[in-house]
Parts: structure tokens; sequence; C-alpha cells
């Protein structure tokens, strides 16, 4: 699929934008220092623009203020030069179809619903009642338990394990490892052990959804646990239960949310970011990697705390007031206090 | 199983407690906002009092304290409503039991003891002279590796691994994805490379230990990694190699803790928590998300500890004076000594 | 294996160093605490020296500075006791090799290439075009998907995946539930959702490059992510797209790599330190547990910084003073001011 070729001008047709320069044949798509003749590569940060002076790519996707400045170059001219680098990656790599059919090392339960137009791989294992929609694609050592239900073109990596009763909605695309619908952490101390609460909610993962490898979505207590449509998820992040994850939110890799959280539509949550359970983020928020988030937020923005990066050395003779900031506060009360009795002596004397 | 109904005289008659009211059918538990008339529901928290009034539970779960504010609806007044609730929930979806029975993909080597009381899934592999309890249920892609011994009703989720020579008690419970006993990370540095050191010792989980899904609990170096009794373990926790877990401690999600380390007995471990190597932690210590544990602990107590939340913005106006505290600590202490200096020299003059 | 015996001058032949006292049989390596009759201990820091006295071990492995101190026991004298530790662990448990064979449920696809020296497990599966060195061991339900190509001696444990299109070195150990080259987490936002960049790199693990379980090792965008050779990789480590580490780096669980950061050679990355994308780390840095590692670091050092541990009561009463670093420092600065214009104006009065 990815030996195909396109001129500049079948790109143009297909995705929009317009070209310059010489209608020439492209191989592939690379960042500007790795690009060859063959090549086309793109500029979307202005800072990287002298880059392209030493850049080899035989074309270039620039924005309509940069074209200019690189007159001797082919080019296509976009709005957009990042997404239009995705849009030209994905020509050159098309998301792969389902080549149907059931590997005879599949188990599949006879009361589960799997269409002919599936690609169902080996040592798969699919549960009674549960039902596939077209065009799935159930890759090596994956386990769907009972009754799920799967929209189309579900794409569920190996080894990656769905429990019982989850729904997944088209083109849902879960990776490696990753585990969706394993029990919420629920227990009620009697007095001198944890008795388990049962999990009896699901896991809803609506249309679009992307859940990167080793990533876990717990079922949820009584109710379920879902994620918004659109929304993408990175590796290792950990989604408690009940959470409910709005649309088209992105939260990368080693985040984790405690259970019964709800974070909004827009989000763009970074790396191993932590929440704690039971509050609410508004759409439209940036919390920044590592953000320990303690309190629900109500006012878009961007929220961003870690501590500051120091030598060992430097820390250690830092840290230790961080311990006594209160104190260290009530000090320089009293000093201002007492500055102030001193000023207001000196005031009476005059 | 979920369909059964209960009256709520059966299940004071089950469970204990007083019923007040009607002694109307119940088909489920539900949180006090989605129950309606068939459902049971709960108040745990007189914070949540005024929920009740809104609710279209048909039965409500409360303690002795609250009950006389509920006078006209259906009641099951006991002592503990949130663990009477969790009791009602198990009795609406019982511990599901073996459906004994061997998938016929899966593989059992010869010399390994699987009682005909056990179900195994399709595409299991149970190692050589592994030995299995009763009624222990071990589901698709899951694999026990050799030498290991399981209790009775032990549940190993579909494609979680159990290396060699563990030792699981009864009613231990795997969740999908999780990895017990891989080797835990010793290195020696030879001055250019890292030699491995071979880990021998094993992982040791006693009964009634739960391990969500993705997690890790490394084998012991040369003795074992061990976690005591009823000890609850959520998603995504890393144990290190040799730690000891005291018995009905709970280690909520993407916990982590470092090599060598000891943890007491009804520890609570918030998520996200991190712990340092060989260091101890006393019983009944509780410790707050993301708190990074740095040293021993020998006072149980609440400890937590995290950087606060701010807005980006906020935290880079204030994040910088971190790195300094130490010169701001000093400058105080030159004020203070000036102030001093100043107020003795005013009264002297005096 | 482990039944095999050595006597100290069997064990020195093989290892090198000096034994002294009486050629006692060796059964197995033991911590001094631990250790019997028929085992070698041994003493690396000089810290635990009154421990060898308690100590019951037949044989210690001491350097040259400490043994004249242990005059009556049996002892191998080398330079680097963790070192030889760690080597005679090695000797009693040798490296596994494989057994070879393919068991009867594995699935190679007919265009893979895997040499009758390699060990295949049960419900394996091996991809199209994959190829497979000398002395392989792919255990139970491990996954490796088309145009992989492994060297020999590669160990990959049960249920790991290795998405298509991976190379590993001779020697490459990979533990179970561990997913190399799941896709990056590339997105462009198209104003109203994510549009998903195709990521056509590759991962490539250099030679004696060990990865934990349950760890993440993202294909790259365009290019490949690499790992230099002799790296090793705890569990539950997240290492994104295009990625660079060096060689002989060792990086503690939990850590967390964002894309396209550089991390040199030699360097030791604490458990849970999470790195920004796009940063390069210089070779022989040390970084500590849970450190934020948020920009470049170009002077090799050791960098570690975390909020210091307290109880919740005292970290409620500091921490609400670092929201207000910034004011707390202009009041020290007010202060200062003051007190000199009051100095000053003594001064004058003078």
């Amino acid at each position: 699929m990815k030996s195909a070729f396109y001129t500049l001008s079948q790109i143009v047709a297909e995705l929009g934008g317009e070209w310059r320069g010489e209608d020439i044949s492209i191989a592939a798509v690379q960042p500007l220092a790795d690009a060859t003749a063959d090549h086309i590569s793109f500029l979307a940060n202005p800072k990287y623009k002298a880059d392209v002076a030493d850049s080899n790519a035989g074309a270039i996707i620039v924005s309509q203020k940069m074209a200019d400045e690189f007159g001797g170059r082919n080019l296509i001219v976009v709005q957009d030069p990042y997404l239009y680098f995705a849009r030209v990656a994905r020509l050159f790599s098309p998301i792969q179809k389902a080549v149907a059919g059931v590997h005879p090392t599949a188990v599949i339960e006879p009361t589960a619903s799997v269409p002919a137009s599936c690609e169902i791989g080996a040592h798969v294992y699919i549960g009674g009642n549960t039902v596939l929609g077209e065009g799935c694609r159930i890759l090596a050592g994956a386990v769907v338990e009972h009754d799920c239900v799967l929209g189309n073109e579900v794409v569920i990596h190996p080894n990656a394990v769905i429990y019982h009763g989850c729904k997944l909605g088209e083109r849902v695309e879960i990776h490696g490892g990753s585990v969706i619908g394993a029990d919420g952490f629920g227990l009620a101390f009697t007095g001198s052990s944890w008795f388990k609460i049962p999990q009896t909610g699901g896991v809803v993962l609506h249309d679009d959804v992307e859940i990167g490898a080793n990533s876990m979505i717990d079922r949820g207590a009584m109710s379920d646990t879902v994620v918004g449509q659109g929304t993408k998820i990175d590796n290792q992040v950990q989604i408690g239960h009940n959470c409910q994850i709005g649309e088209h939110t992105v939260i990368a890799a080693c985040a984790g949310i405690s259970g019964s959280t709800k974070i909004g539509s827009y989000c763009i949550i970074g790396g191993a970011a932590m929440f704690v359970g039971h509050i609410e983020i508004c759409d439209k928020t940036t919390i920044g990697g590592g953000t320990a988030v303690t309190h629900s937020i109500h006012e878009p923005g961007h929220y961003a705390t870690c501590y500051p990066l120091q030598t060992h050395k430097e820390w250690a003779r830092n840290a230790v007031h961080i311990r006594h900031l209160s104190e260290m506060n009530k000090r320089i009360k009293q000093l201002e206090k007492t500055l102030e009795t001193i000023q207001s002596v000196e005031k009476n004397k005059e």
C-alpha cells in the first residue's frame, strides 16, 4: 500500500489546496530533515522556516502566508499545513480494511454474531451473545467476552481484552494489551477486611474513540463508564469506574483519572496528569503533563503545575523550606508588623 | 443471575437489619439519582440527605440515626449503610462460580494438576507441575507457567500472565493483562554494561488478594515478593521485587512501589503514589494520591503531598521562586537580624 | 539447573578472584541474613559489615579492602563483590536456552522464517515475512506480527505483543504484556475533531535490550523509535514515538518519556520520572524517581526534584503558600527596601 506514487496534482485533486512548481511524483511523506527528491514534507511552524532551505524534499506543504518565500520550490499551498500533511500521509497509508475471514484457531461462541466481512485472527476468543458490526478486525490473541456490542469497523489489536457487556461504537480502535471493562475498584470496609462491591455497570466507547496500548477503562459500579465520540486516549491511561469523558478530548500517556470524575469535551490532558475522583473538568480545559488535578475546574484555560527541575543538590537545599513555608510566611508578617511599628514611632517623633 | 427479585424481608433475612414500610420486591441496587420503584438505594453520607427526597427508589438503606427522618419511605435500617449496600449488591450479583470444564483449545501440560471442578477457557496455557485448587477459573488466553500453586477458587482473567513458581492463595483474583512474577529489575554495572542479576525468588499472594488490570508484581531476587491476606490492589500498580505488603491494605491505581519496600497492614495507598525502595511504612498509614514517599514512615497517620493546582500562568510566576527558597530564607534571616539591630539601637537610645 | 553445587575453587576457576578458608561446596547465593552453611553471600557496602558476623553463610564474597577483617570465614576476595555476586548467581541460574520445537497450537504464517533451533510456545502467533534468528524463545500467547526481524536468542515472554515491522537485536528480552510498536499518539486537529496521523515508522531495539512487563515502546511517526544496545527498561515504562534512547541506559518502572525525546547513553532514569517531548538529555545523566523533566539537560549530573513528604495537615498548611510565592518574594523585596530607607535615614541623622 505504501508503494503507490501520487503526483502533486493528484494529491491536490484528492485533498484540495494549490500546487506550484513542477508536478513531480511523490512516494512518501517525510520530515524536512529526512526527505529526499521523491518525498513531500511540510512546514507547519514558521520557527522552522530555515530548515526548508536545507531540505532535499521534492515538494513542501506550506501555508499561504509562507508560500511566496519559497518561490523556487515545488509546493502545495494550503490553509493548515500540519493537517494537510496528516491527510497526505493517510493517502499513502490508507486505513487497513478487514481481510474477511475467521482464522481456524479462533474460538467464536455459537451465540455470538460475527458478520462474514470481519477479520478474526489467530487465537481470538469471542464470547456468547457478543455482536460484531461489519468489517471488524479482531487481531491475534484478542479476547472479547460475552454480551458485548461492537460497531462497524472496530479494530482490536493483539492480546487486548474487552470484558463482558461493553459497547464499542463505529471505528473504535483498541491497541494491544489494553483492558476495557475490568472491575472498578469498589470496596466497603467491614471493620476487619474489605468487601468487594460488585461492579455491574459496563463501558460505553462512542464512535471513533481510540485507546492506546496497555490502557484500562474500568466498568461502572452500577451505571456505565462512558467515553464520548472522537476522544483519543494514549497508552497506559487509567480511567476509573463511572468516569464520563466528553467528546474529542485527547488524553496523553500515563494519565490517571480516578472514579466518577467527569472531563468535558475538547479537553487536552497532558501525559501523567492525575485526577482525583468525583470532580468535574469543564470543556476546553488544557491540563499540563504531570499535573495533579485535585479539584473541579469550572473555567476553561491552561492549568499546569509541577515541581520545577533542579539538580539534586539544589533541590535538597530548597525543598527543606517548602516544609516550612507557613512559618516563613509568619516570619514575614512579623517583620512587616515590626517595621510598621518602627515607622509609626519614627513618624510620631517627627 | 441478575434477574432474581428479593423482597425487603428476604434481604433482611439474609443480611440482617430491620425493614420498615411496605415489603416490596427489589430487582437491583441503584444510586439514589438513578433508582426507580423496584430498586433499592442507600444513604451512607448524611451530606446527601436531601437527595433522598428526590429519589424514586422503592426502598432505601439508612442508618439508625437517619431512619426517623424518612418516615414515609420503605427502608432497611442498618448500622453501616454502605457496607450493607455492598452486601445487597452481592446478593443480586453473586460471585460467579466455575463452569467446570476444559476448553478444547486450552493447553495443559501433562504434569500439571487441574481438578475437574475448574473452568479452563479458550487458549489458556498451564505449564508443567503447576497445581490448581478446586473451582478455579482460568479465563481465555491466560497463561500460568510451570511450577505454580493456585488455591481454591482462584480467578485469572483473560490474557493475564503468571510466571513460573508463583503461589496464589484461595480466592485470589487477577484481572486482565496483569503480570505476576516477571523478573525484578536487578542489575550490576560491569564498568561498561549492565549484568543482569538472576531473579530466582517467586511471588506469594495470600488468600483473598485481588489485583486489578495491567498491574505487575515482580518476583523476588532471591527470596519472595509477598502480598498479605485480603490486600486489594487496583489497576496498573507496579510492585518491585522483594516488596512485602501487609494484610488488608488497599493500593489504588497507578501506584508504584520500588523494590524491597515494606508496607504494613490496613494501609490505604492513594492512586499514583510513588515509593522509593528499601523503606518501611507502618500499619494503618494513609498515603494521599500522587504523593512521593521518599522515606520510611513510623507513625500511622495521613500523609499527602502534591504540588497544588494552578493555571499555568500563575504556576510560572510562582514556581520560579521554589528554585530559590533557600535564598529567600536567607533574605528573611538577614531582615530579622537587621531589624533586631535597629531595635536594640533604638532601645539603647531611650 | 539450580541443583548444581560449586566449590569455592570451582567458582574462582570460572569467574576469577581468590578464595580463602575451606573449599566448601555451595548450593546457592543468598543475602547475608538468610544464608546458611551451603550458601555464599556477599558484602558490597561496608555499612553492612556488622551483618557478616551474624550471618550463617558458608562463604562470603568480599573486597580486598575488607578481606582481612573476616579472617575466620571462608571468603572469595574480589574487586567488585556486587558484580561478582551477580555472576555467581548466574552460575547457579544460567540463562535458559531454547527447547527447540514448535507447539502444535502455535500459528506461524507460511512466509515467516523460524529456524528449527527456536522454541515456539502454545498459542503463539508469528506473522508473514517475519524472520527469527537462531535459538529464539517465543513463549505462550505472544504475538509477533508480520515483517518483524528478531536476532538470535531473543526471548518474548507470554502475551507480549510485537507489532509489524519492528527490529529486535540479539538477545533482546521482552517481558509479559509489553507492547512494542503500537501507534504513536499523533493527531492533527481539523477544527472539530482529531485526524489520526498514520504512524509508519517502526521500532528498533538493539542488542541486549531488556524490556520489563507491561511496558510500551511506540512505533515512530515516519522514522523509527530506537533503543540503543544494552539499555535496560523496567516494567510499565512508556516510550513515545520517535524517542531515541542511547546505549547502556537504565530506566526504572513507571517512567514516561514523551515523543521525540532523546536520552543519552549511560543514563540512569529513576522510577516514575516523566519527560516532556522534544528534549535532549545528555549522556551520564541521573534523574531521580518521580522527577518531572521539563527541559533539555546538557550537563551530566544528578537531577532530582519532588514535592517533599509531609503529613496531610502540615502539607495543607504549607502548600497554600506555594501558590503565593511570587507575592511572598515581593513582600520580602518591599521589606528590604523599607529597611534600607530606614537605615539610610538613620545614617544621615548621625
